[in-house]
C-alpha cells in the first residue's frame, strides 16, 4: 500500500495514498480500532456534507468566504452526497464523543478533493483551501457534530420512520374497516370476554399508530434547533454577525426541512435533549407495535392447536424440521425491533445524562443509536405491511365457532337479571360444561324467548356508536 | 379482632368488622402478600372517588340511577376526596392487572357506608346500593381504572410536577440574569476552552427544562383521553348512549381538567401508550435535571482542590468523620432521583409493550411507576431549589483565576494569525509553562499590543448577540 | 408538638421533644421533602444496627471504647433490631446520596437513648455517649452506609427470595414430575409443533429457576464483602489496628452470615458493583419468571375460546361486569413484578456507573431498588406458588384434543419418507381440512398401516431418555 | 445479473446465479429488508459452521450419515470458518425469530456447495446432499440457532472480552503499584476529603474489574450448556440415541472450549437466560468502566483550570476551532460504549422475558446485542490500554499542592482533640482563608509543635496496612 504524508497541529502522520483524508483522520482510525471500522452512520456524514455547504454559502455571503471557496465547497458536498465519497469515511462511532474527528475527517476530505479539483496534487504545495481555516470557518466540532447530527435524524425520521408507520397504519385502518362486520369474541386477562368486531380491535391498533405518530411529530421543532453558529462552547465566537439564523436558513433550504437555528446554543451544545425526547417517541411507537404484531400472532396462532382466529401470509418454511410449517415471521421481526428500541432509549438517556459543563460528549453513540432504531422501526413497518398486514383474512369459521361459544354473552344479561345472578348462570355452565341458554332457562331466570332476544352479539358490540 | 361475613359470586369470606370493604377487597388482600401492604397508590383511590361519582351524576342524568342513589355516591366520594377513608384501602400494587380488586375496593367501600349512611347496619339486610350493580353501574374495571390512573397522574402532572419543575426553572432563570456579567472559562470535554458567563451556563440549564416543560405538555391531550364508556372490551356494552361523553365532562367539571372521553375506547383499554408518552416527557426532564445537578456540583467541587467557582449552601454537616465538611446533597438527591425516573421508565415501557388482545394488565404497576416519578421530580426540584439553587453564588476571585489562565483564550487569535500558529503559541505555552501572551509575543506572531487588542474574554462571549 | 434543642457542629436545631434523633436527622427531614416519608428501607437500619453493634464490640475489644459503652450501644442495637424504635427513623431515601444523614439518625438515636438509659433526660447535660466519637467510633458514613446495605440485601436475599424461589421451584417440580406422562401439542412460534410431556414443559421452568438460583448464589461472595474499616476514603483512618477484621467478623457472628471485610476498601466505597452483579442476578430471575407466569396464563386461557390446557385455580371474581370471570391473576402480579424489577435493575446500573472518585454517591437508590426486587420476586413467588402454581391441573379433554389434531406429528415421517414428501402430506391436509392420515395415504406416501406405527405422539417425545 | 432456479417446499425462486444459497434464504432475503443487508453477525455463522461440522461427525458415529457426507459437510464447514465464504450469508438480525433462514442458509450453501465440490453443476442434477436431510440432519432450528449463538458468544468472551480487560487490568495493577507512594487528596462527594494514594486509587480500579471478570466467568458454565439435540421442541425427535452428548463433545473438541449438552433441553429452547445471565456480567463490566473512565478523564481535566493531577497521552489535536486543546478521547469512546452495554442489557432483558411455550423467538437479537457488547468492551479496554491507560502520569506538582491546601486534613485531629473542635477548625480556616495549622493554634486546641506531629497526609493513607 503506497502512502503520503498529511500533517496536523501535532506532526506528521502517514495516510493511504488513495484516500483523501488527512492526518487528524488518519489518527483517530488508528487510535479508535473498537468494533466494526467505519461503523459512524453515513447519514451523519451526509447531513456533514449539508451543514458544510450551508456554512460555505454563510461565510460566503457574509463576506468572510470567497465565492470560488464557496463554489469548490459546495461541489464536493454535492459529491459526497451523492455517495461518490462514501468509502473517505473510515471512523468509527466509538472516537471521542464530541465527533471532533468525523468533523476533521469532512474537512480533510473536502480540503483534498479541492485541491484535487483545483489541478493539483493532494500532498503536494499549499493546500487550495485549508481544513481547519476555510472549510471549517465559522464552525467547531462541537457545534457541527450536533448539527449533522440534527440533520441527519430529522431527515431519517421524515424519509423512512414516518412513511413507514403510515404504510402500516393506512392498512390496518383499511383492514378495520374491511373487518367492521366481523363479530368475535373479545378476550381480556387472555380470558373469553365479552365480544367485538375484528374491526373494532383494528382500530385499537390504527388509534396507537396514530397517537405514536403524533406524539412523534411533537418532537420535530425541537428536533429542527440546530446548534451550528455555537461554535466552541456556544457563544458564537469567530463566526460572523448573523451567521447562525442563515446558515440554519441555508440548510433549509438545502435539505427542504424547517430547520432554524437553536433557541439556546448553550443547551444544543451540552445537551441533547432534542435527541432524548424524539427517541422517545421513538419508543412509545415500539411499545405499540409490539402490541400490535405480538396481538397478531397470538391470534393467527394454530393453525389447528391455537387461537386460529385470522390467516396471515405464508412467506417461508417455518421449520428446518416439522414439514409444512409457517410462522408469523413478520411479527417476530417486528418484535425484536421493538426490543431494541427500547435498549437504545435506555443508551440514549444514559448518554444524555452525562453532559458535562458546556459539551455532552456522548453524541456519535446518541446518534448512531437514534439513526438505527428509526431506521429499523421505518423498514420493520414497511416489511411488516408488505408481508403480513396486507394479507390478513380472518377465518371466519373459527371466528363464528369461539364467540358462540363463550360464556361471557352472559353480561348482556346484567341489565335485565342483575350480576349475581348472571354470575350463577355462567359459573354454572362452566361447572357442567352445558349452555349458557339452556343453563339460564333451566335456573329459571329467563324465558328461551328472553334469552335469544337479549344475548344477541351483534348487540353488543355498538354501543359506542348508538 | 372482630369479623363480619360478606359475600361474593364465589361465596363468603370474614372481614374485619370495621372496616367498609367487602368480599372481594378481602379475597385481594389475602392472596396478594406481595411487599408492603397498601401500597396502591391513594392518588389512584382519588381518581377513582372522581369517577364513581362522575359516574353517579351521568348515570342518574341519563336516567339509570335514582338521584338518591347519586347523592348517596356522590357524598362517599367526596369523603374519600377528603382523606376520611384512606385506610379503607389496603390492595396491593401486586394484583391483578387490571385492579379489578381496587376497582371492587371502592364499590365495597362506597356500597357499604352508604349502607351506614343510610341508617343500616353494614353486613345486615339488602345492601342499600349494590356494589356491581349501582356503584359500578355503567362500569367495568377495564376501564375504570385506566381512568382512575389518568386522573390521578394528570393531576400529579399538574400540581406537583409542573410546578415544581417551574419553580425551579424560574430561579435558574433569574440566575442566569444575575449572573449575565460573570466571564469563566468554559470547558468541552471538562478540559478548558474558550470562556462563556456563567449567565450563559445558566440559561443553558432554563432552556432544558423549558423544552423539558414543552415536550411534557404536548403530551398532555393523550393524558387528557379517558377510557370510561368502554366498559368490558371498549364497545361500551351497558351503557346508556351518550354516557361516554357525558362522564368525561363531569369528571372535567368535579377536577377542574380539560378531560375528554377517549377517541378510541379499544387503544384506551388495551395500551396505555399516553403513560407512556408523558412518562417519556418525565424521563426527558430526568436527563435534563441530572445534567444540571451533576454539573452544579461539579462547578462547587472544593473548597480547596477542586473546581471551586460555585459557592453553594452548606446544609447539613458533610460526614460524620471529616469535620466541617459540606457536600452538595442537593444534587445527590436530584440525580438518585433522576436515576430512579429512568429505570421506572423502562418498567413502563416494558409493562406497556404486554397489552394482551382487549385489555393491558400491566395497569397497576404503570400507574404507581408513573406517579412516582412524577411525584420525585417535582418534589426534587422544589427541595433543589429552595436548599440549593436559590442560594448559588459565584466565587468570583476563583473563578477569575481560572479563565485568567486558561490557554484556550488563543482561540481569539484563529482568525488573526490562523489555527495553526495559534495551535503553536498554546502548546508552546502548555509545554513551557508560559502565558499565552509572553509565548505570543516570543514566537513572534504577534506584538504584546495586538495580543491585549485581540484576547479580551470580555469579547469572546458576546457573538450571538451582535 | 413539644421540641427541644440538639446541636451539631452548624448549630442549633429544634427537634420533636419525643424523638430520639438530633439535630442532623432534623436538618436533613427538612432539606428532604421529596416523597413519601421514612422512606430509607428499614432494613437498612437494621443493618445499621448490626453494623453499629459490631462496631462497639469491636472497638471495645480493640481498647478504643470501654466496655460499658459496649455494652449501651449493644443494648440499644438490639432494641432496634426488635423493631422497638421503628418510628425514630423518619428520613427518606432522597437525601445526601451517602447517608450520611441515615448513620447520623443511627448514632443520634443510639446517642439520646443511652443517655435516657443511663437515667438522664434528653437534651440536659453532657451526653453520655457523643453520637460522632464514640457511637461512630472507627466509623465513616461512606464505610457505615455500604456496610449496612450489603447486610440488609444479603439478608433479604437469604431470608426472602431464595426460599420464596426455592418454594415455587419445588412445587413446579413436583408438577413436572406429576404431569410427565400427559402428552401435550408442542408450540414454536406460538404455532403447533411436535408434542412434548406437560411434565418435560415444566422442567424446563424448573431449570431456568435452577440457573436462576445457581447465578444468584454466585454473586453472595462479592456481596459478603464490608467496606466497614475504609472509613473516610477507603485507607482506614481513624481506625485501630485489625479493625476492619474483626468487625466483619462480628457483623458474621450477628446475623449468621458469611460477612467477610472488603479485600479492597476503596472499591467498596466508590463503586457498588457488588449490588450491580446480585441485582443482575434477580433481573435474570425476573426474566425467568416472566417466561413462566406467562406461559401459564397462555395456557390457561379460555376456558372455551383459548387455549385451555391447563385449570388454575379461581381466587377472585375476574370481571366487576362480567358474571362468572375468572383471571390468571397470579401471574399477572408476578409479571408486573417482573417488569419493576427490569426497571430497577436499570435504576442501579445508571447509579453504579456514578461514582465519583472515592465514593459513589447513588448509595440509598441503589439499596432501595435492590431491597425492592429482593423483596417483591420472594414475595410474588411464595404468592404464586400458595395461590396459582400448587393448584394447577391439566385440562386433560383439551390436551389430547389439541395435541390429537395437529398437523405437525407428521415430523416422525422425516425420516421415513423425507422431509420434502412430509411437507407435502402437511400442506395437503392443511388446505384441505383433512386428516395427516388420511392425507398421507391419498398421496400414497405411506399405508395406513405404516402411518399408524409411525407417527405415534407417545413415540416423540422420550428421544433425549432413551 | 444471472439467475438460477431453486426450490423449498414451497416451490420456485429466483436465487442469483453466483451464490451458493438456495431458496429460504432468497426468500428470507427479500421478506425482510429491515436495516442494513448481511446484518446477522459473522460470529454466528461460524458458530453454525463450527455446529454443522459437529452434527455431521456425530451423525455419522452413530451411524445415521456417511463418513463421504461427513466429510464433504466438514470439508465446507472449514471453508466457511476460514472466511471463504462470508459473503454468502446475506440474511439480516430482523427475520424470523428462531433464525429458521440462517439455518437453512447455512444449510443450503452447504448442500449447494457440495454439489459443486461433487464436481456437479449447482441447479442441476438432484443435490449431492440434502439440505434438510443431510446437512440439518438431527437437528432443528430450534437447537442449531441458540447452539450457534452459545458458541459465537462465548468465543467472544474468551477471544475478545476477557484478554482486552485483563489486558486493561494488568496496567491498571502496574500503574497502582508504581503509583503507590504518591499521596493526594481523596474526594467524596465531589469535596475535598482526607488523602490516600494514587497507588490505593487505581487498586479500587482494579478490584472493581478482577470482581467483574469473576462475576463473568461465574457465567460462563450456563453459556456453556448447548441446546443441540433438542431439535423442534426439546424432546430430541429424530435424533439418534447418544447424540446430544456427543456433538457436545465434538463441538467442544473442534473449538477447543468447554462446551457440554444442556442438562434441560426445553429450557435451552424456550429461554435465553445464560445469554441474559452473561450479558449481565457484562453489563456489571460496563458500570466499572464508566467509573475507571470518568474518574480518569476528572483527574485529567484541566490543563490549567480543572483538576490537573493527572497527565494522560495526547493522541490528537482535541478541537476544530480551539488550538493547542487535547482531550480524554479514550475515557469518552470507553464510556459510550458502556451506555451501549447497558442499553443492550435492556434489549436482551426485554428479549429475553418473551420466550413462549417451546421457543423464544428473539434469539437473534439476544446474539446480537451480547456480540456487539462483547466485541465492544473487549475492544475499548484495548484501546484504552494502549492509547490512555499505559501513559497516565501523576503531575506531582499539581497533586502535592492539592493535597497540602485541604482543610479535611483535619481529620487527623478527631482522635486527639474530637469531632466537634476539629470542626471548629476547618470551619473557621475555611471562612477566614487561612491555613488549618496557623487555625489550630490560633484556636488553642494544639500547638504548632502537636499539630506537625499529628497532621501529616502520610500517615493518614496506611492504616489498613499497619
Amino acid at each position: 500500500m503506497k502512502y503520503r504524508i498529511e500533517k496536523d497541529t501535532m506532526g506528521e502522520v502517514k495516510v493511504p495514498a488513495n484516500k483523501y483524508w488527512g492526518a487528524q483522520t488518519e489518527r483517530s482510525r488508528n487510535n479508535f480500532k473498537i468494533g466494526p471500522i467505519a461503523s459512524m452512520p453515513i447519514e451523519i456524514i451526509y447531513g456533514f456534507a449539508y451543514l458544510k455547504k450551508a456554512a460555505a454559502h454563510a461565510n460566503c455571503d457574509l463576506g468572510v468566504l470567497s465565492s470560488e471557496e464557496r463554489d469548490l465547497i459546495s461541489t464536493i458536498c454535492n459529491e459526497i452526497l451523492n455517495g461518490k465519497h462514501d468509502n473517505q469515511f473510515p471512523l468509527v462511532i466509538w472516537q471521542t464523543g464530541s465527533g471532533t474527528q468525523s468533523n476533521m475527517n469532512c474537512n480533510e476530505v473536502i480540503a483534498n478533493r479541492a485541491h484535487e479539483l483545483a489541478g493539483k496534487v493532494i500532498g503536494e504545495g499549499e493546500k487550495t483551501i485549508q481544513p481547519n481555516d476555510d472549510v471549517n470557518k465559522s464552525q467547531s466540532s462541537n457545534d457541527t457534530f450536533p448539527t449533522g447530527m440534527h440533520i441527519a435524524c430529522y431527515k431519517m425520521l421524515i424519509d423512512v420512520t414516518i412513511p413507514g408507520i403510515e404504510k402500516l397504519r393506512d392498512t390496518l385502518l383499511s383492514k378495520s374497516k374491511e373487518f367492521e362486520s366481523v363479530i368475535k369474541i373479545g378476550r381480556t386477562h387472555l380470558m373469553d370476554a365479552t365480544p367485538l368486531t375484528l374491526g373494532q380491535e383494528f382500530s385499537g391498533y390504527v388509534s396507537q399508530l396514530n397517537h405514536g405518530l403524533k406524539a412523534l411529530k411533537n418532537t420535530l421543532p425541537h428536533l429542527a434547533e440546530l446548534a451550528l453558529g455555537g461554535t466552541a462552547v456556544g457563544t458564537g465566537l469567530n463566526t460572523p454577525k448573523g451567521y447562525d439564523v442563515l446558515v440554519a436558513k441555508k440548510i433549509a433550504e438545502f435539505t427542504g426541512l424547517p430547520f432554524i437555528t437553536a433557541e439556546n446554543k448553550f443547551e444544543a451544545l451540552a445537551s441533547h435533549d432534542a435527541i432524548v425526547e424524539s427517541h422517545g417517541a421513538l419508543k412509545q411507537l415500539a411499545v405499540a407495535l409490539n402490541k400490535i404484531g405480538n396481538d397478531i400472532r397470538m391470534m393467527a396462532s394454530g393453525p389447528r392447536s391455537g387461537i386460529g382466529e385470522l390467516i396471515i401470509p405464508a412467506n417461508e418454511p417455518g421449520s428446518s424440521i416439522m414439514p409444512g410449517k409457517v410462522n408469523p415471521t413478520q411479527s417476530e421481526a417486528l418484535t425484536m425491533v421493538c426490543a431494541q428500541v427500547i435498549g437504545n432509549d435506555v443508551t440514549i438517556s444514559v448518554a444524555g445524562t452525562q453532559g458535562h459543563y458546556e459539551l455532552n460528549v456522548f453524541k456519535p453513540v446518541m446518534a448512531a443509536n437514534f439513526l438505527q432504531s428509526a431506521r429499523l422501526i421505518g423498514d420493520a413497518c414497511v416489511s411488516f405491511e408488505e408481508n403480513c398486514a396486507r394479507g390478513i383474512e380472518p377465518n371466519f369459521i373459527r371466528i363464528k365457532e369461539l364467540v358462540t361459544n363463550s360464556l361471557m354473552l352472559v353480561t348482556a344479561l346484567n341489565t335485565k337479571i342483575g350480576y349475581y345472578k348472571a354470575a350463577e348462570i355462567a359459573n354454572t355452565a362452566h361447572k357442567n360444561g352445558t349452555t349458557l341458554k339452556e343453563t339460564a332457562v333451566k335456573l329459571g331466570y329467563v324465558t328461551a324467548e328472553e334469552y335469544d332476544a337479549w344475548v344477541k352479539p351483534s348487540d353488543m358490540i355498538g354501543t359506542l356508536k348508538k
